[in-house]
């Protein structure tokens, strides 16, 4: 985020040109993934050889979205095992990935999924697992974005208008995107107007990514920063809220970026509908309700610098989280690729009909 | 904002040294002001001879804080009769001024009530009176400070924890402040625990000027960005939300920095108090609502672009409110140097009895 460089760059990516390409891939025997800090100044592959390579880019947000980190977190178990033949190592390294970051559940998930896999079967059936867990993140996407357009369109109307936060696009998953997928549905089925994104502080995933993915598949929109989002709801400016979640809880509590819940506490105030596009992977049925969730706090310069500009004095405490928690009666619908759940009107992820 | 100068520089204020200077005087026969574009890295007095440079410095927020630009358009009406001697040129400069920035009632109020005064007797007079509204915004600030810290004692208890948003400080006006007011008479009274700041995107008044102030007067103080600000309340580690107003409507609506709103509505989830704090200056009884007020939009860069660092692609479309409405059910008290209106409980500030 350095430099003003020119953001019309056209994405060369390692399979192919243009923005049709994959976020997180495996290759070569190691995993491709868009370096999303540079992002939009520049479009730059990271080749990731090693665990701990992998753990530093989670870390550091070059991979970041729930969806994509749990694909990574299931490549990178395959990765560890090519790498590590010694069992005790082999153990270390994957315990090291699962709690690279706390807050989202997909990461944790597809490094359980693929490890499970591993102990059963050994490294080559891993690598089809891990495999496995990205091909289902790209059907899954495809499929509750067009559960959630459908839902939309027949809930608001025929044209809508989308306040989103954050970034929920391709660039949160492998290629479609949950939140942006909705969007993207929207757009193919002539049914979008225009998308209001917000900035996303600290780290402006709204205004670095969003934004980015928003002008290269030529949907109209708008930038705002975070706390105007509740004015363009007052208005009447959008139809619906669609974000993503890091988790969600069997009670219907919602994690995802924080400031999703200023945002859902706006949207019911302006009587617009709070959707929650995620794969059935966010769903954490062990997990009874938002209060029960680690809410990762991040570093304060991550507030109070950006680059090499100071934005408060050197040394101000801050409280950085990075997530916060929506409660369930806020949350009009959960999308995902097998349901769409209420639970503002009382639906619930763990209601053993809605599961079936 | 372009150098991460250092801090902990100290003030020489033209009237003495450290913290407790005016932010904006008259002197030598001119208007002179701290450029609150340039803190915390520099402090800078901007002298200011001419109506046009006055206009720029509200224009560009060098003067903000809406009784701070109530003063200015008092000494900008005393200033412009010195250098206008002919009449027409003087009105238009008079009327240029008051529209320098539209939102706040403040610098029509100041402008008009000098005006009078310079209509019926004159430039010497007009400065007299452009004086003594200096005068008592300091009185005024002091005065609903202590009102509103003996509310909050009174309503939540002796050991005052608050949010506060954007700068309401001494630097928002001549001397004291209006929300930064009320946090200093708890401090004065061994009865504040602690300040938690939101950032205040896009110009970041709360992390620039508010953080600074804190820490000038000594007050325990966290910088949060301003989306994270529910989550402080939804935890409950806040007793009470404090702001300043740029204009309050009839009917108890609240005009404030945009992130005022959803902060209302966090607070309202959370049990919390919203106490805005405020001159009666800042009270139009003229306009019925917020809805009848106009919200200025402010340029693009100032979202897309940080100084040299570009935020989002260039030339991204944004909604850039300066401004949000708070509606007045949301709003649990204003308190102004005459008195407390509870407008959640159906006060209104053009209630005859509480306007006696």
């Amino acid at each position: 985020m350095d430099s003003p460089a020119a953001f019309d760059v056209k994405i060369e990516s390692p399979g192919g040109e243009g923005y049709d390409m994959r976020t997180i891939d495996w290759r070569d025997d190691r995993i491709v993934a868009i370096d999303q800090t540079r992002l939009p100044h520049e479009v730059e592959f990271l080749e990731i050889d090693t665990v701990e390579d992998l753990i530093a880019a989670i870390r550091s947000l070059a991979i970041r979205g729930a969806p994509a980190i749990g694909v990574a977190g299931a490549l990178g178990v395959a990765l560890a095992a090519r790498r590590h033949p010694e069992p005790a190592e082999l153990r270390a390294a994957v315990d090291a990935l699962r709690a690279a970051r706390p807050t989202a559940v997909n990461l944790a998930w597809g490094v359980d999924r693929v490890r499970a896999r591993l102990d059963a079967e050994g490294t080559e059936a891993a690598l089809d697992e891990a495999l496995a867990v990205l091909a289902e993140d790209v059907r899954c996407c495809r499929e509750l974005s067009e559960r959630g357009a459908r839902w939309l369109v027949e809930t608001v109307g025929p044209q809508v208008a989308v306040q989103t936060h954050c970034n929920a696009g391709a660039l949160a998953t492998v290629e479609w995107g949950t939140a942006l997928g909705v969007v993207r549905s929207l757009q193919e089925h002539g049914a979008l107007t225009h998308v209001y994104a917000s900035e996303t502080r600290p780290l402006l995933q709204g205004a670095r990514l969003t934004v980015w993915e928003l002008a290269q598949i030529g949907v109209p929109h708008t930038l705002v920063v975070d706390s105007a989002a509740a004015s363009v709801l007052a208005q009447g400016r959008v139809d619906a809220v669609v974000v993503g979640a890091d988790r969600i809880t069997a009670n219907g509590d919602v994690i995802n970026k924080v400031g999703t819940y200023p945002l859902a506490l706006a949207a019911a105030r302006a009587g617009v509908p709070m959707v929650v596009a995620a794969p059935e992977s966010t769903v954490d049925l062990a997990t009874p309700s938002g209060a029960d969730v680690h809410i990762e706090v991040r570093d304060p310069e991550e507030i109070t610098a950006l680059g090499a500009v100071a934005l408060a004095p050197k040394g101000t405490g801050t409280l950085n989280y990075a997530f916060d928690v929506t409660p369930a009666d806020l949350v009009t619908a959960i999308v995902t690729e097998r349901r769409v759940i209420l639970p503002a009107a009382g639906g619930r992820p763990d209601d053993p009909i809605s599961r079936s």
